[in-house]
């Protein structure tokens, strides 16, 4: 693997599972892998879980960790190419991507999308210029449009609980929430279970608040929540702004909070969701403190995901 | 030791204190202690000594740190129970920590009070809801109402300095400061001092700056500073608003800041300050600089009681 | 050497160069040497390239690193002696210098001119400061007046890049840009020619940014650019304020931005800049983006110098 965006970039999904429940039974076993290796995880955007759980891993495989958080302890980039840069930023991207190259053996970036122009956040501008100069490996600790190592944490979370023998039925549910949220999170997670295959997945949602065909694929859409989640075996909650009406909130509707009378007709269904969640708004306590929600070993199971991506790029990346 | 918030976590006093001492004389015999433990450091206040001596001590111990300024590199914590999260947090406690307890084996966490509401800050509300939801042990690095890493300190620094037979005298006495303080460092050193037992433990402070008895405890109260300061062995001395007038500052007589006048009738006495100190408004620069100030290998000293706290929560906090 | 604040500090310029370029072809060799020991970087201003290469060159030499935003994640210091600290600051450098003197085997700090008064930027009051009180060894990640690890850094580049037996032309002109910047760079980089001593080494500029003859020393000054670019082997690009009008940009005139038509009649020059460089205001993307840039390798070389630096300190600073 040389870099981690998409799933585009796995050669396989469920062989990188394997890997990450691997170590999750023997997190040191490979403590010499990353043996004067450097990770370098730069910061565009805050990020609680996906900071900590990458800078475990990757101690975990024996590499040092440098962290910067290039909009607190640096200065503003510029990533538009051509321009007399005489206003607020101080380094192009074309100099901060390549001199990090020159520090690091891998290098994991997060940036958030503006939500203001759909085709630039859609080409992933920001992390595509990053890939373009770095010239290491690069990891994304969320872009624009994608979040991998959430969706292999949530690929992991699933098979690790699912041992029937049919495909389990999963239902991304989408929750309201007081700001307008990036579609990062659902695109992803919908990629991911397309590529992965081994699911029974419906997505619902309010009308208007479609995410980009590209990402929901085969994916059943339904618009009626309560139908769509009958049965389900696992229910994926997250709140987006719209992508049609690009970056707005089109509808709030209360009614659409995970609620335990909400979750009745599922199959007892596990709740899940990336955190951080806005308990009461997104999902009732009721439900994140019930004995469904796997929520906490989810965040757990981070760990995994980024240390079976950072070994497969330590082991063949270069 | 499972937890390391007031002297009612600690077995004994003085063994602790031993402990801390060998660290002093060879601070890499345990470096195999703390390998592949990983300590976590969350600050949702400003620290210099405690940030940088803890590092060094988890470290000596062959632990690796993730050090998470969450106020400032993820977003405002939720911790009240029972809230619709609809305002300006992000994420409940609930979450947070008992997801930071999935990435870590120690969690030190430094919060202040917001000395608006006694109550709520006596409870030490925020510090127990992380001791509540991490799931692994938690080292305060200050809450609330105590600085118990500044407070074992203090014993380390005064015991490796006397020798004699008897009890020293140990005079806290209160100074001038231009803010609103914590009571954390006064009532913590005052709860250690009374818990050692081997000092005899005078405190002195404009009336009205009583501390709360619960911490206080056996300590003689004497208002007049002078009078307190005759004989004093140790002279440790500190600000703090109110603890009736909760948060106020009711007194900044300039008479009570500590100059070699003010210290002419003590026993030669050493001074002592956990820093930051505000240079000739709490303490005047005669003193700090004179030759009886130990405040610089007091803080010192800080890197052995967090390793002492470290291995015992290493060796037996599981 | 006991400290790394300019040229003074070095025995030998030459032989620093050599060990920089012997790491950079055996990184690690030298594992060992900073074992137990401890790199303290503290910052009170932001940084890209030297807090990141000097992290990693640490941990090439086995130190143990740890950073501290002390601007953003501690409080304000007291720079001033005899001051009545009723104001801003919170701790004095007498004591934030000494305690961090009790934590760290090397202290790296950087700290920014004010551009506000010269006498107390070039008596480099800060940086001196914490000489005084850190009782450790200190190296400059760039102080009001000097920037040492880029200067070497510059000095290997050249180094690394000339074998002719003749000296190389190295000409470094100012540049224009949109903020007052320190002299510091150039400053050091004059210091740095000189003290080396084996180019032909010629500084030139608009009337009135004459540096400080202190630093530019030998140097011949051309006020005519294009004149001074003749023939040129190295071209290196920087902007400064004045120092005679202090902190003051007193001309700003785009003619001196660097393009091909301006360095057309240079021996094919290699172009260096320290970076951060702001595109198309003070080198044309023409340039950056053409062959003979060596900016990225220049900043690649930081490593080579801070890890040069940490070993000599290492082996012969205390």
């Amino acid at each position: 693997m040389k870099q981690f965006i998409s799933t585009e970039d796995v050669p396989g999904v469920p062989r990188l599972v394997d890997i990450a429940l691997d170590y999750k039974k023997n997190p040191h076993k490979d403590k010499g892998l990353g043996e004067n290796k450097t990770l370098g995880m730069i910061f565009l955007n805050p990020s609680l879980r996906t900071r900590l759980s990458t800078q475990v891993a990757a101690r975990n495989l024996g590499m040092e960790v440098v962290v910067f958080n290039i909009d607190k302890e640096g200065w503003q980039l510029e990533m538009n190419d051509g321009v007399v840069m005489n206003g607020n930023t101080s380094e192009h991207v074309r100099e901060a991507a390549a001199v990090m190259g020159q520090y690091f053996d891998i290098m994991a970036i997060r940036t958030f999308p503006g939500l203001k122009d759909k085709q630039e956040d859609y080409s992933e501008k920001y992390i595509n210029q990053f890939i373009k100069y770095a010239g290491v490996p690069v990891v994304s600790l969320e872009s624009a449009t994608l979040h991998p190592l959430q969706s292999l944490t949530d690929v992991i979370t699933i098979k690790e609980r699912w041992t029937a023998p049919r495909k389990p039925k999963v239902v991304m549910t989408w929750a309201p929430h007081v700001k307008a949220l990036p579609q990062a999170v659902p695109n992803s997670f919908a990629q991911w279970m397309n590529a992965w295959g081994e699911v029974d997945f419906t997505i619902t949602h309010p009308e208007g608040y479609e995410l980009d065909p590209k990402f929901s694929g085969s994916a059943k859409i339904e618009y009626n929540q309560e139908k769509a989640l009958e049965g389900a075996d696992f229910v994926y909650v997250k709140n987006w702004s719209s992508y049609q009406d690009y970056g707005k909130i089109i509808n709030s509707d209360p009614a659409w909070m995970v609620t335990n009378e909400r979750l009745k007709n599922t199959n007892d269904a596990k709740i899940m969701h990336c955190l951080p969640v806005r308990r009461n708004v997104v999902i009732a306590d009721e439900v994140l403190d019930g004995p469904n929600s796997i929520v906490i070993p989810e965040a757990g199971n981070r760990v995994w995901a980024a240390q079976a991506v950072l070994s497969e790029i330590l082991k063949n990346g270069k």
